[in-house]
């Protein structure tokens, strides 16, 4: 991996936070906290991982409590991207009660989905490290977080996908059926998309294989193959694109998957059905 | 259930779509159908479940198509809430290929997404159907996306807690712990509270929960209790309020919280851990 | 009243006042001060109030001269919901003369009017401050501000209805007309709203009440009913719900129909025609 | 008054009557509609007004009914800037009756609140008929809604002042008192303003309009004077500039004010306290 | 020019610089700066002027910096609507490399469009310094930006016309056409309009301007005339009106419309058509 | 240039459109056309080239005029990336006369500008016709407009650079500076960026370009190099990656440029310095 963690700027994420703090806020705001937390009262409370996984999100957790009161104090013990154990605090935070408690959910909701994405992420990219394969997300993303997402995928060591239809050309069999065959969509693509944008396309067999590569894509997406076949059509293309497989990607069969020699792995599972990582906030009120 | 099926108003859900559509067009559009695509080009296709399930978000899937283009026809062959079968078809689409291709994705994500707690839903829902107990959300949902996730918990059986901080008063260990005692907490709670403002409070033990009764409140929140302390706690409320058990809800141990007698059960999982329904949109291009 | 004074999270504040800054500055800001007042110019002034009242609103001020611009200082000399003696001061600003004068006429519109509202409950509530009966607001609000007008009712002394057709079931005639019976329509409502949603319904005569509280609803509307006629609802009721009246809420007629015994009295007159406190920003330019 | 009826562009209109809707709608909906009305039933209902008074804001009303629910259809009978009687039918709506009803509120809000602009308006205007006096509105409007309270001021058969800061200058007080004398003040306004920019100065005294005039102003703003004064101070300006008198403006002066010989009469009060007017939807369920 | 130097309140302007970063930052960021630039970078970097021109927009750089990361400091050497000369530096920036690099091609693009206008419009008004004519800008401006372009043309030494189709009339040759006669637009419009709005009418022919006259427009604006006929016209108009002119007005054509007597001549060259000002930042990173 | 014409999703366009209206109607609309054109006056009007160019646009034409009143028929006559001839027709449009005067100059602001863009791009595409360079544009754009100036440089026969900062590398001078040599910056651009992203490097002497060859990028940037430096670097690369020449390209140096052999040639004068095509509105009222 990188050297450089990655980053989101903190102009991206402040709207999404604002508007998950006003969700819950609702029209009257925190009125359990109104009703019995006195205005003036203090408390301090710690982030911690109740489980093993990948933190994703702090910057989230951060801005949520500072958008809430600017006096929150937030201190961070740890950086996304870390392995966490049971119990591990990642962050603390020292201010007015009200608003400590009134952002907590909203926190933890963001910090517990995206460390989930991670999670998920860095079990299948853990099981493949011994072989040159990286992990993958798609465009099956939470609706209005997928920037987020995808972050949280490079934080649990996996690689991003086009982030929407915009910035790559992926061809599929449905593109390929109104084109007439995948060597004149490939042409298409190339005579349509401008230099900096990559073109991959995806074939079913291996016989679509060998007429994609005529075209020089830069990527090829084996959908639904198993490792036999999957070993044959790296061989095919040998070395003049890159090779993705899709289909079927679980964490039993991604190991036979990479050893076929695959350079990316794809899977939605990772973004759309991984579970959140259990975090919790304790306080310490007084 | 009730003879109403729930449902959304499209202005609610209008902007979240819209939104999403806008998130996945990025700044250049769906340049691979622009590519491929004759724009003349006419196609049908059908959304299709691919394992069994509940629905849930079919607004969201034909505004997704209808928003792209006006020119897609969309019908529904089933409702939100219906039991699927894999290969059921739950709607058809109709119209310009380049529309239906670049809505494909955004369809698919709300709708897998939706179906996916509604189907989570339906299984504790069902594991419980001899009891007169309920499975109720949280405020555990994703950013952005609660009003929806709710709703889906509606159509697969699931009654609503909470949709914010403001319109129920929900009183929790922290809030008692600044208060000094349960029974302040929840004098303080109704006190401030409007008339039509519910009041529920959480208890740890016995003891709190003969405190809390005494303050009369609308509902108590059980928390981390096992059967038998489930059991004894609904004789001690005795129907002066409702009873709502969380902590520890598995499919494994559903049914014996809930044939301890509460009235309601709480799980966040069905929010912010369910996987997605697989649902496909299959093509008939030509 | 509660031992807290009720507030409103800063969030759900900020971006209505910025909203109603730029409303006044339109495309080219304040051209007047532009032209005549030198931009290194400073100037302190004092918020007064010209009548008896009770303010309501003070965190707009204060945001909409911060957000104006952030070096002008505002010190506050009283709380959200003081009684206010003509000229007493409600708080100081200082800074540049500019951002003061052109955030004048945004905070002296949102301080005019919430106060307005304050003052408008509080006449109501001291009126009948002898019983035991609330004024409540309604849904009858200025559209964009309900959130904030019921906070200023609460701040004159007042509670809170519904916030919105989302927070509690309120059946009325034309619910019932429809359903054919008002106890078809409460049980239709208990059967759909969630564990935390109270429910209301409105009668019109004694009969529709005998008949709403078989239902058991949590409270009932007993919507233009002279004093003898609620007195004899609230025998009826005995207890078993609260009792709101509205319709022909007046500052002469409220007194009786708070000694009918009625819980709550209901009035959209304190929020659509309450007219502003009358408070003046007063300069000490130099 | 013009020949042509004042309008606002459907554009300005409609983003505002989504926000209100969205903010009565809050995330769940109408659900008391959605518990006890079918949704294929159908009702018509008609607009009708209480009292007298002049309707505006019928465009409001319209789109409310048809952004919740475009089926449903809705036929005016009168214009805005008609006189109602108390009883007289202003438009009928049809359709789906859940969709009547859920809009119904937000329809109410602003008809009756706009209506009490224009009818407040009307007693001023037809107060001072018989002299050659406007009324005119300040800025003292409603946040967020100013566009619309001006526009009913001109149904009502007023006339407008600025819209906003931007728009003309308004020399008050404060700004005099940094410039060091009125004149200066207006030198500096002529200097900067572009040549499509009015130039209104306000002065306290028949000295400070005397030198005021000195350096031509489109308008002088004549702050608190009697009518006697006032006389002097039309006698002064002697048809150089437009005379304003503002300050004690209510239903009792306006017409000694008015028979002073001003052209324009300003006063907050139409817009910052006008009660509602009165207006109903009257149910014809079945 | 006016002692006081135009300003744009930062209200108005931040919105637009946010949305600007934005949509240059995409979904993932600066990926080419998360890289290959270290999180702890710093570098120091001048804005320097290439050409030869007016600065416009100096808040726009400022903002874009300082958004990005609010660690950057900006420190300013010139004021908007200074003269600049090649290489001469206009403001410093020092902070993290990441953000600066981030943010140098919005700040960029801000301060060279409005430069551009600014220096385009000290073209036009430098050539006529000598004559009473002003230059002024129309609404043939670029979406999003009015309000902006405006405030740099008055930073060019020139002056501004409407900002929109509602502060000011201006009736056209085609409200002509359906009014009938120039003088009846010019009845409708002052029956219509406001005592603070201005009313402008546009002659194509001297006898049309006779026709105006009788009515006393505030501004006429004499389109597509020769400098003859433009002396003609003003010496009709007698001071009794502004005369604007207006079409084919060139760096060649002005100097000579200027000197026919008219009070403004508007062009919209400057707006859309004016060519950036060559500003550059350079780096001094290390 | 490919056979299907870019098309830009009406869902990117339409809020564009609707802020630009709103923009230009401010608060009260268009005050002239409400006070001279009745209600119910009908008009016809056709779009006409003036000069030589080629259009782009018509979209954001269409909607200016439909978002203002759906009831305006708008029909195209030429498709966007036409070449129009002075004269030529190019869309007409039906409707209520106020609506179409209210939208014209929004309608006309989008359409000249971008063919402005397009007009531009096509004199440099034209003169270098004859060799296999493209001209590309840069990031040198209007903000709040990029995607459809880079819409427009498609529709007058260029290709499209990065669309921001996050959807391509492109390291620059400063870039290389931090990271210490060109070499190093490539390489930690390759480890980082995702398999979809590409890679492009600017490199100022032939030794740069040597050495970041080594790596393997997919574009070279080879910045202000005179024909005959860019054929010595086109000999370099050999094929291996795309060459791209940038720096002070002029209609007058172009074809030298695109004569040395170079893929792509991009420059920012097409988006940030490009007049407007004179479009104009011609009315055939009656």
């Amino acid at each position: 991996m990188n050297a450089f963690l990655p980053s989101l700027p903190r102009l991206l994420v402040e709207d999404a936070v604002k508007a998950a703090l006003i969700e819950d806020l609702g029209r009257a705001g925190d009125i359990t906290s109104q009703a019995t937390i006195p205005e003036d009262a203090n408390a301090t409370a710690v982030f911690a991982a109740r489980k093993v996984g990948v933190v994703a999100g702090l910057d989230f957790a951060e801005l949520a409590m500072r958008l809430m009161d600017p006096a929150i104090r937030f201190e961070r013990l740890v950086a996304d991207g870390t392995r966490l154990t049971p119990g591990q605090i990642l962050a603390k935070v020292e201010g007015p009660a009200r608003g400590i408690l009134s952002a907590e959910r909203v926190a933890l909701n963001f910090l517990g989905r995206l460390s989930g994405v991670a999670s998920a992420t860095a079990r299948f990219a853990d099981a493949i490290a011994h072989t040159k394969a990286h992990i993958v997300c798609t465009r099956k993303t939470t609706p209005g977080l997928r920037a987020f997402e995808k972050y949280a995928v490079k934080c649990g060591g996996g690689s991003n996908h086009r982030f929407g239809l915009d910035d790559a050309v992926l061809i599929k069999d449905n593109h390929i059926a109104v084109c007439g065959s995948v060597a004149e969509a490939v042409r298409r693509a190339k005579a349509f998309a401008g230099h900096l944008v990559k073109i991959e396309v995806e074939v079913d067999t291996l016989d679509q294989l060998v007429e994609a590569m005529t075209e020089k894509p830069d990527v090829v997406l084996l959908d639904n193959m198993g490792p036999e076949q999957l070993r044959q059509a790296v061989g095919i293309v040998a070395g003049r694109a890159l090779t993705e497989a899709s289909g079927g990607v679980t964490p039993e069969t991604v190991v036979a998957i990479a050893e076929a020699g695959v350079d990316l792995i794809s899977t939605g599972w990772i973004t759309h059905s991984a579970p959140v990582l259990d975090i919790g906030l304790d306080f310490d009120v007084g």
